[in-house]
């Protein structure tokens, strides 16, 4: 590949100094004149009719605006579905469930206002398990439909599955059950609503999706999108949370409305790990067939989610999940079947990796299962089925560049280089797995799209106004780095703008690994036309055809007499400061060549594929069951490294994640109610519980991608949970299916079996 | 005129709700986590050495961060002329001269330090009289200057002139004397200076020209100009103030950067009188020559300004007195020159009307006493010299559309309506006055331009980047309006973004009447662009060419076949939600086709010319001087009202500003001590010291002009205090040639006449 000026290049975050020195305002820094605090009242029971609340002793308390009920304000029905009012009417769901909400002029006496709320509850049985649900019988969740099933079922076939299993040489099977996680932001959600005297709204919001926020909050509040405006201060931390719209920020404009003041809510870390949106808990039915050889003849996969009491993202991950199933290797024949029950837990929103670690913990067992069935090597079985380039998969993905072989390569290459030797008492295990994603956005929508505009001033300095979303993933940095390299400027001349709605062009939201590939593009348009536009402009001062002409560090000079240059903002004034005169402002809109899965989930859903192959080298102590995690060996394929530090850092976060979910968290939930509610109880990793990490990044050189990039924001926490359970498997003999691999249950496993023994 | 949808109706100005409702977060509200206070020591003296500065009991004190003299810090000359430094170092020029600064943990913990800091002097001889000044022997204001002269000297010549006063039917001569005066806004002046980790400067701004004083402040501190972001939160009046860069803008922006922490400076009142820049003093000495049908033969003009201690644009006035003199009423020859000095007086800032107010004073004076002289009516010696549409004056300026004779003739025909009777003891006077001034821009600098970039969401909510800059003039509303006219929308769907020199495009800034028309043209290009590309897009949508789309109410419609429609956002969503679909972003730049003055003073400097015409009618308490104005007619053409009700409130406070100019205001500056520093000493008008207004908007159609319209920010103040002068002559005989027109000054001038009688 080329190389680039600012492209290829270690550049920190440019968040980070801002973050570390205390400088960043975030959202929950926010101040507005008289900012009113408004806090939630959640339901008690998982399932109950309100029979009665009373809020006049908590409207009376001095200091509270308003106090609101769902029966006595306007809303609208939200969510996926449209199957949630803000604030519950009749019924409640779950515990996570409004029945009431405060404005007062402290946080402290809105909270003391929920304690004199008095609520009556009817209690009604309850159902926590989804295939519970859906026996007949079951208690309704909600009681106007026939039964617990949602209307989300996601249903796939190609090939002849029947006949693939009829004849494999091997052919495995296994049920793998995944838990309740939840993002554990160190930043909590928080909603600010202000609505001015003509009764337009401005939110300020912990989304990611800042322009179909705009929509659903329209809808949920019965006004029109245009009447609404959506800022995003800095944010700590994200990871799906902000995908949907949820009660908080509907509640938070119906009380800014009710007390004429702005209100803030914002959530405590209690109500974070109750009401924040978590990761879905499912169960994962899956088969595999595989020739003599090991190649893959069939997969067969049914999936029943817990959707909770609502339908949230959570429950849509099976687009994600089938494409594993059907991608994350060659694999001729894919049947796949979904149940998605309404429960009394608390539901699920989307969250980094939406499905795939799930499905590729579950997949990747499997590739170890059937490499053991036949006697073949781990890593071999792998290559044997490893998706190409040119490749079409059952769902009319289309890989374009394609590393995977090198990934499995390079993990190989890194696995095993001077580990410290094993303790006594402790059994070593190597793990590996594969990874498959969208790495060219993914057209969930009807628009995939970003807009872009560039802007040069008389000074040189450059703003790019993006549709992108920053929430910590350094969306900023890689699109500032990729307008300095278009224009050839330097890298801290270029301004992002990009966290409100009255600025910003259209974009879908971070999601969907899509930011660096679909606003990068975007920006890379925009700015190739504000080169093109200045290129013209210093025809006159260089007396040279715009073809000779080149930048390169702010300069625009002649290609072949280099020492003929001028300036870039002295070009700029140049063609700005004379007769018709002009200043520099580009525009463009970057919409991928894709399509939306079709009813029977096929199409080319992504630009570009993502891969990625991992080992996990981890140490277990027999006789107590802890797991010291030794290496991750992470190989990306990337297709370019634009900015290679945060590329690496984008997986070391990933792979921080996805050992929380193999190992340690676990967002308990009994009967509805949520038992792990502070960082005592809910355990994630710390800096030091983190392993040795070895990243490769590998350069494929995506012909689609800005600058041959492609997306790889989810691809480091994808694998990790497999590659842990195929080491923990490699050092114990014990195949763990279900998350997370606590030392208590590698304990007993190893105990029982020793018993067994 | 067609009537259209938006434009021509009364709209309240869009930040009138906030404010009143006390919701506006203004520069004084804003604060930044660990912000600093900074606070400056001034001169005691008008003229003296600095001998010694210890700063150190100030720098002990607990809570100072950093105290900063001039001697060291790094900094750059700045300035018109580049005369002066942030912090004086050897000498203080005049009492507002900074000498020491100090940031600390607070506003009262600065204070306190300023009051440790020792300063010893030696006094100089000083010189407050610009005449004087420039006499052999006088103090030099700056010593390596040979004397008292500034480089600035305005010439011009047109015509006869010594021809045309031999052979004039009369010839009066005469001076005037014009006081200082302060724009006394409500909201002080504040700068808050941030430096991020990388050395880029973000300043939160009172500037009204925000790309210069990028430009200015990036000079003075020895950066460029790309490091700079200026911010302009709502201020609470300009007027002019914002125009330059001064000591408060770097001494934060120092303050800052040595203490590593944002530092806010914020004048308290005392300080505003002290060091806020002041409409500048100076004597104007006039000739008129006419024949004898009262026709204007000859102008002969010396102006002579106070300088004060550093050059600022109150110096500059003169570019503005000229075209007065040449350009108010048909003169076929003028001579102008002028003498410009340095004093150790404090310096002065352009000021609403800039130079005008002084000129039009001097020469409508003269209007009345050439018909006295004559026997003519007064208003018909005004009609028989009236400019008309097609002149083309003696410096160049070419008179598109002029409607000054129909602003005469409203005038006339409202002076006299239903006036009450004039009570015993007091005597009635009418006076009128022309007003001619820049209405299509002014080429001071070599770009008169302004960007916008206008972008429609899904929703259809509109947002206009524009490069404009709103200080309480109503710009907002009045783009707003012109984008929604453009694109056929309500006005409620356009937001407008303007204060952030990272987003909006550029612009010259808020000065010379100039917004409205420049930033109007700008905003209209762009939203007419943007409709094109909306039109093309629903050319699908509705089976019919772009020729036959119309726009109206949010609508798209077939212009013969109304019920053929679609809403604009639903238009919009067709075009983006579709198979290589496209955002609406659309950009356009603005330049007037003028040109700059040349060094003769010549060249048509804007793209149109305002004209207005007043009537003062006034009552004289002939026993104290009391002078109680009964009514103001002000009548204007604004080539269209684009919004009524605004151009009627710009008009009301020019009115308010110039009887303050005419009758109340003086900053008393004696001995270079400013005496009158607080509003109990500096006498601005109270809501009921008004008089009745009677405002007539006359629609001339510029073609040139967004809709036709043309400037109309500063014409209300100009002819105020002439118009009043020549009332309170026709009401008691006496000719006052000095500002303010005081009860004291009017009583005795009477008193002294009758002891003559």
């Amino acid at each position: 590949m080329t190389t680039l000026a600012v492209i290829g290049k270690d550049v920190p975050k440019r968040d980070g100094a801002e973050k570390v020195t205390g400088r960043t305002r975030y959202l929950h820094d926010l101040e507005l004149p008289r900012l009113a605090h408004g806090k939630i009242l959640r339901s008690r029971h998982p399932h109950a009719c309100i029979v009665r609340i009373d809020t006049s002793r908590a409207a009376a308390l001095p200091g509270v605006l308003a106090v609101l009920t769902g029966a006595e304000v306007e809303q609208h029905p939200f969510g996926f579905v449209k199957d949630q009012l803000a604030l519950k009417t009749e019924k409640v769901r779950c515990v996570r469930d409004e029945v009431a909400a405060v404005a007062a002029e402290s946080a402290a006496i809105a909270e003391a206002a929920l304690e004199l709320i008095e609520v009556e509850y009817e209690e009604l049985p309850a159902v926590f398990d989804p295939r519970a649900a859906v026996r007949p019988g079951a208690p309704l969740v909600h009681e106007e439909r026939p039964t617990n099933h949602t209307d989300l079922r996601y249903q796939f076939s190609h090939g002849d599955v029947e006949r693939a299993f009829a004849e494999a040489a091997a052919v495995v099977e296994g049920e793998f059950r995944l838990n309740f996680v939840t993002p554990a932001c160190l930043g909590t959600m928080v909603a600010i609503a202000d609505w001015d005297p003509e009764g337009r709204l401005t939110m300020w919001s912990t989304t990611q999706v800042p322009f179909l926020y705009q929509r659903d909050l329209a809808q949920a509040l019965g006004i029109s999108g245009d009447r609404i405006r959506v800022l995003q201060p800095p944010v700590g931390g994200n990871f799906g949370r902000g995908l949907d719209l949820y009660p908080i920020d509907v509640i938070a404009a119906l009380l800014a409305r009710r007390a004429r003041r702005p209100v803030k809510i914002e959530f405590e870390r209690v109500e974070e790990f109750i009401a924040c949106p978590t990761r879905e808990p499912c169960t994962i039915r899956l088969r595999t067939a595989a020739d003599a050889e090991g190649r893959l003849l069939a997969r067969d996969c049914h999936v029943v989610i817990d959707n909770g009491a609502y339908v949230s993202w959570g429950s849509t991950t099976p687009y994600v999940m089938l494409s594993t199933v059907a991608g994350l290797y060659r694999c001729p024949a894919v049947r796949f079947d979904t149940t998605i029950a309404y429960t009394n837990n608390p539901y699920s929103g989307s969250m980094r990796g939406y499905g795939n670690l799930e499905s590729t913990f579950a997949v990747e067992s499997q590739m170890d299962e059937v490499a053991d069935r036949l006697g073949l090597d781990r890593l071999e079985i792998r290559r044997r089925n490893v998706t190409r380039s040119g490749d079409v998969n059952p769902q009319g993905f289309v890989v374009t560049s394609c590393a995977m072989s090198e990934c499995l390569d390079a993990v190989a290459g890194a696995v095993a280089q001077g580990l410290p030797a094993v303790e006594s008492g402790w059994r070593r295990g190597v793990g590996y797995a594969g990874m498959f994603h969208v790495g060219g956005g993914a057209r969930i929508y009807r628009s995939d799209g970003c807009g872009a505009i560039v802007k040069l001033d008389d000074f040189g300095r450059v703003s790019l106004l993006t549709g992108a979303t920053e929430i910590g993933q350094g969306s900023e940095t890689v699109l500032a780095m990729i307008v300095a390299e278009t224009l050839g400027i330097p890298l801290d001349r270029v301004d992002v703008v990009n966290s409100d709605t009255a600025i910003k062009p259209w974009d879908v939201g971070a999601h969907a690994s899509r930011t660096t590939f679909i606003a990068g593009n975007a920006a890379r348009l925009a700015a190739e036309k504000l080169r093109g536009q200045l290129l013209a402009m210093a025809v006159d001062e260089l007396e040279a055809p715009a073809e000779r002409l080149r930048t390169a560090e702010g300069w625009i000079f002649v290609s072949d007499e280099p020492e003929r240059r001028i300036a870039y903002d002295r070009a700029a004034r140049a063609g700005h400061l004379r007769e018709r005169g002009q200043t520099l402002v580009a525009e463009a809109f970057y919409d991928p060549p894709t399509e939306m899965l079709d009813k029977d989930l096929r199409g080319n859903v992504s630009a570009t594929y993502g891969f990625a192959a991992q080992a996990a080298v981890l140490d277990v102590e027999t006789a107590t069951g802890l797991i010291r995690v030794r290496r991750i060996v992470s190989a990306h394929d990337v297709g370019r490294a634009l900015n290679p530090l945060a590329a690496e850092g984008q997986i070391h976060g990933g792979i921080h994640m996805g050992l929380g979910y193999a190992l340690s968290e676990r967002l308990v939930v009994q009967a509805g109610q949520i038992l792990t509610a502070s960082f005592m109880d809910y355990a994630v990793l710390k800096a030091d519980d983190m392993p040795e990490l070895v990243v490769r990044l590998i350069e494929s050189g995506e012909s689609e991608g800005p600058f041959g990039a492609k997306g790889l924001g989810e691809s480091g926490v994808i694998p990790v949970s497999a590659a842990v359970a195929n080491a923990v498997k490699d050092a114990t003999g014990v195949r763990f299916t279900e998350l997370p691999i606590t030392p208590a249950a590698v304990h007993a496993a190893l105990a029982s079996r020793s018993v067994r023994a």
